[in-house]
């Protein structure tokens, strides 16, 4: 089953044993290191100055007051930066400039000898401006003759990097005659056959409205990063990012820096979850790049509500049908996805896809369209536009199921898609455990109780999919002079990464976890890493360790084969030693081994593997049983339980794939049930702290049963695949549909609230 | 002729060009950043309290009114030091413990706010002895009877790295019955045949005692490094060495770190010459340890003087022998090497094997003595132990032909080794280009004027070896996301590797050198790489980066051909871009391709060659012709011009070649002329600073013919060998030389100061 079957002789596996995160006891203690905490002599603080309003022209900006206090190094607008790149997107224009798009956006950064004095200097910043119209309703945005959300700012941009990030999709544009505003930065359908027949053809057709909110991606760790000079002039930013490689790239474009002249360190990261990419990295940069002087930016957490990339609203109309077997024929999608103000987010190709869920349609229409608002800019949050999308088709699979009066776990079996099916896409689903997972969850004694559940409650079953992501990646295997391993990778520190990589490579050369170091390189010396998005750097990454660790591994027999005089496949390494095969008496210890190479006159090459890889996407789903009861009177939901069973591909350490379960159905449930970004009508964001964003809990949080199942990946390391955004995704679906279940009545609006779920149920409509 | 013929279409090749230095600009204008300038956090300074006496017992150490002073952290003694290992070696024992070997030794470590504090605080200390006899007459110290130089520190030592570093040679001990003292702290005896036998029946037997001083290396920079913990914990360490990685290994051991706990960063280096390992990092890592603080030890320069590790006294007695056609016979040698207060670099293999010269001889019996005696610790400094051999036997090959009426130069054509012979150590010569280093001097215009100079002018020959060092090594060459390449490398950054290396890579890869960046990298990063020593890392460390960069070349020419849709072997690189050999209109640039490899979603894997090596030693040599006026009144030599001819393998960069040869010339000037570490009886130094010891400056040095011989290395980058230690060799040799050609006198003491030429001359003695 393993992608490869590594020696384990003398010694457990590291693979597929739960072993705790080597980072986890740091954290806990509060000792963790984080991007913040580098001391760096010198330092300058920085604060933002953020708008007001949502939309307005610049005017003016008088800094003078600001400047004339004591302690105050410099206050820099959009005109100070030495920002060489042009075109679209947020790093190149990290301060507003003429005009505002989003009440939160930056306008000047003040840089000061403490943070307390950069606030001061903020305060003292005289900002003239022309208020203008906010667009704020996504529906009204996109009709003709709406009021632009920006008047001067470039409004259209490709599909960035940053949607590939997640997801390898593409499609075409819009091609019928649709009349659209000039806020519709971007169009995409993918379509197959005839749609309208598909349906009319159909036993049961349904459809419905969906409303998902801006979202905050909750990490703990507000964002931020620090820049400085090192001693030989380079430029060393520290970063709490989600990809050192890739902000590096980005920043040298941005300023016109060569790859020697700028390095980025990353750090461990305090969560990301999408949203920890070259949001701040911009603006240090360039205030250290002006001064000269190291400088720091981290974000309050209001600021961070503010003035972060969130994920953004949507807007799905979906219409699907099935014939009366329960085959599904057509299905007809329409998202409006509120880009806020991201110029260079194509998002709208992968929320097209997504709304078709992982099923085979006889014929699709998938629309997706991207909209600006006077809002944020758009981020990507776990699994981006995943679980909206399966809010509003695993509503409407529910629905299909009631009408046509099939079960609706059986109506998902006999559609989803099976290895050897094509996704909307067009890609082909190699490997695709959908169907096991729904077989688990229909196995499990929950699925069983639903026919006998007291009044009130209800059990929802969804189903949700990610189409993984993949990049290059490589990772250096190193035997060190005291005989452990180290592992240097240029991934981000999230994520358990770490115990992972350890594992990997424990396995793959024979030895126990404990002789396995990680080192996490800054870009300068480290192999290759792509951001961490997408599900893909245990796959990726991973697979270049495991790689890397075989090379190693053969390097140490040949290096044992000269001192033993025996040939090396007559070797094998037990005990941290390598024997001749069953002759324990003639071992030499790793340790003993390394000394004889890394050493003046040694006959032998150092043991250094080098594992490159380049992976084709290994989807992944996970289906969910969710058990609540809903309180008529209140509307209030509780979760009792929720069941849900991932297709891992390996579950490489089942401590960090179940964590990773459960940490995905908690964010799930906050999507389902409380977390809603708000703007009132002018555009003002109205939470702005976790006092006012509400966001699960560990005491809100039910039992989460997590089943695994491992329908191997062919390249992954032991068939492992990406944990990190499937189990999200299935369930807003899945609550949505135990709720019906629960009370007959569907709500169709994230979060689904007491107020929303009380005025569904007593009203009586689509909520 | 190159070991690698590798693509060079449309482009100068960089190897063979001559290229100025890389850090040659930064290092005139003063802004190249040393160890000693990296700012830290919280830095804390050292200075040490170095012992007066040159042997004593020490009774007691009081430092409590160091301690009172305000501003001074620690005052720390050897008991005080969290070293676990045990054994011999100065870096064990970086503090006298018990008893002082010699005058200058560290006996307390002063750690305060500022260095000032740090000075004032030594002044405090209070140091109780018990004065001993100290042994400084080398010759005296090996009698039975002789005072011992060390009454309570162990003893003996085993040869270690340190000597290995620089040349892999292995002999036995002696083994007849000379009664020696407990000082001789190694022995090594190298024999072969029967030399009684051979120089009886020699034509012509020679025989000269002679004496060589202890010598300073003379690096601008002195030694320092600096110590502290990383925001996670990890000790880092900063600091001027040779040998990031074995410095890594010796710190580990020493303080029982595991690798991940340590990091060492190299920095330029301001001159090492073999000086610069381990000498005031035990002391900065240990201060650090114990306060959990940045500390930083900048030696001054007088402290340098007395305390470092240069090269030690010899004394050396040669018998040789030659038939009457000019054969050689037989040599017996008795070489006594002062190793001051080092017990554990057992250098008398090298002194004994080096004496024989590269001569192939009918029989050899070659013994060297280690010597304890109450001086500084005994270091490496460029071709450890070689120009002193060369000096001897030299002189002694020119009385030979003298004797013989024979041409010296001929004569040393008809015996020097040629590809095929056996060095004494049973080596054999692969490779070897001193016949043809001999016959370009000989060819030299210089060399025909001999017969023709003025009274009172003379000119000699001489040749001088080294039999080279090896060390495993390793390079990763990586493109980066801007299309320029990326050589990390964990060497030393000393010598113009930087340069060269970017030359290597450059031409394997087929760009030019200017697309080539050199990333100095930590070793918790770094690809191994061993000191900067034995005249290895362009040998082995270049060859290693050839093949990272041929490798990344396959690798670019995969994503290409991918690209393209063209087989790899039908593509080429020209102008910084692969196209189908001979269609530039299909060109894709290297920077467009690696913005292909470097992104979501590419199917590329990442460009990164990984080169290992592990390679035979290449044995260098030079040959060099001096012409000196003696002024027979003050017995004041004047070096009117110098020739060498040095065989080199491969010039990579004719330019750092000739700057090479030229500095080896010099330094061996100094030996031949100016500089001695002097001591007087007492053991005391009386050089302390570059005011008491002479060394070559600008004015004084003669102009410098270099000759670049070419005899391909096979294993070498482009048939390089190393090229630094060899031209110092034969210079004080062939000065001797040309003094005696001058004055018929000899000079058998270094240096050959007026004082010593002016007795020889009056006295008519050997000098």
């Amino acid at each position: 089953m393993a992608a490869t079957d590594a020696p384990t002789a003398g010694r457990e596996s590291a693979i597929g044993t739960p072993t705790p995160r080597r980072d986890s006891e740091p954290k806990v203690r509060g000792t963790t290191k984080y991007a913040g905490d580098l001391p760096v002599p010198g330092l300058l603080h920085a604060r933002l100055l953020l708008a007001h309003d949502a939309h307005a022209l610049i005017k003016s900006i008088d800094t003078s007051a600001a400047l004339e206090l004591p302690g105050v190094v410099a206050v820099l607008t959009a005109d100070d930066l030495p920002i060489v790149a042009t075109g679209p997107g947020r790093p190149k224009r990290p301060l507003a400039r003429e005009e505002i798009v989003y009440a939160g956006q930056p306008v000047a950064i003040a840089v000061a000898e403490s943070e307390a004095l950069a606030a001061d200097a903020i305060e003292l910043i005289d900002v003239e401006l022309e208020p203008l119209e906010a667009v704020v309703d996504l529906e009204a945005a996109v009709r003709p003759g709406s009021p632009k959300a920006r008047l001067h700012v470039a409004a259209e941009g490709e599909g960035s990097d940053i949607a590939d990030a997640h997801a390898a999709v593409s499609a075409g544009g819009i091609d019928d005659e649709e009349e659209l505003s000039e806020n519709v930065l971007g169009t995409a359908r993918i379509a197959n056959g005839d749609v309208g027949a598909a349906l009319a053809a159909s036993e049961v057709v349904v459809r419905g409205r969906f409303h998902t909110p801006w979202a905050y991606q909750g990490y703990l760790e507000p964002q931020n990063a620090t820049a400085w000079f090192d001693v030989d002039g380079e430029l060393v930013v520290s970063t709490s990012t989600q990809g050192p490689f890739p902000t590096r790239a980005e920043l040298m474009t941005l300023f016109g820096l060569p790859a020697d002249r700028l390095k980025v360190r990353g750090a461990p990261l305090g969560g990301g979850f999408g949203g920890k990419m070259m949001i701040v990295e911009p603006l240090v940069v360039g205030a250290a790049l002006v001064l000269r002087r190291p400088v720091r930016l981290m974000m309050t957490r209001s600021e961070d509500f503010a003035a972060a990339n969130p994920a953004g609203a949507e807007i799905l109309d979906l219409e699907l049908g099935a014939d009366r077997d329960g085959r599904l024929t057509g299905i007809r999608s329409r998202v409006l996805s509120d880009r806020g103000s991201t110029d260079d987010f194509g998002v709208e190709s992968l929320v097209a896809m997504l709304s078709a869920g992982p099923y085979r349609w006889q014929a699709h229409e998938l629309t997706g369209l991207g909209v600006a608002t006077n809002r944020v800019t758009f981020g990507a949050y776990r699994a981006p536009a995943a679980p909206q999308a399966a809010f509003a088709v695993e509503s409407l699979i529910d629905e299909l199921a009631a009408r046509l009066g099939i079960d609706p776990l059986e109506l998902r079996l006999r559609n989803v898609a099976i290895p050897g099916d094509k996704a909307v896409s067009g890609q082909e689903f190699k490997v695709f455990g959908a169907r096991e997972c729904l077989e688990r969850v229909g196995e499990h004694p929950l699925w069983a109780r639903r026919g006998s559940l007291p009044d009130g409650e209800g059990i929802g079953v969804a189903i949700g999919w990610w189409p993984g992501g993949y990049e290059p990646a490589a990772a250096v295997c190193r035997l060190d002079s005291d005989g452990h391993l180290t592992i240097v990778t240029g991934a981000a520190d999230m994520t358990g990464v770490e115990t992972t990589f350890a594992a990997i490579a424990a396995d793959a050369f024979g030895v126990s976890s404990d002789q396995v170091r990680v080192n996490y390189a800054d870009t300068s010396s480290a192999p290759y890493a792509g951001m961490s998005g997408g599900s893909k750097i245990t796959y990726t990454v991973g697979r270049a360790v495991e790689l890397a660790a075989l090379e190693a591994r053969e390097q140490l027999l040949d290096v044992a084969a000269d001192e033993l005089e025996i040939a090396p496949e007559d070797l094998e390494i037990v005990d941290g030693a390598v024997q001749p095969v069953g002759v324990p008496a003639k071992a030499m210890s790793i340790a003993e081994l390394a000394s004889k190479v890394l050493t003046f006159g040694s006959p032998h090459r150092p043991v250094e593997g080098h594992g490159r890889v380049s992976l084709s996407p290994a989807p992944q789903c996970a289906a969910h049983l969710s058990h609540v009861r809903v309180d008529r009177d209140t509307g209030a939901v509780t979760v009792l339980g929720h069941v849900i069973a991932q297709d891992v591909g390996r579950a490489l350490n089942p401590a960090l794939v179940t964590g990773q379960m459960q940490g995905g159905v908690t964010q799930g449930l906050g999507w389902a049930l409380l977390e809603e970004l708000a703007y009132d009508e002018h555009g003002q964001p109205i939470a702005g702290s976790f006092v006012d964003y509400a966001m699960p809990t560990a005491g809100g949080v039910p039992w989460i049963d997590t089943e695994v199942v491992e329908v191997p990946a062919p390249d992954g390391p032991y068939g492992a695949k990406g944990v990190g955004e499937a189990p999200v995704v299935g369930v807003p679906g899945a609550v949505a549909n135990a709720i019906a279940a629960a009370t007959g009545v569907r709500s169709r609006r994230l979060p689904m609230t007491p107020e929303r779920v009380w005025r569904a149920l007593h009203e009586n409509g689509n909520g």
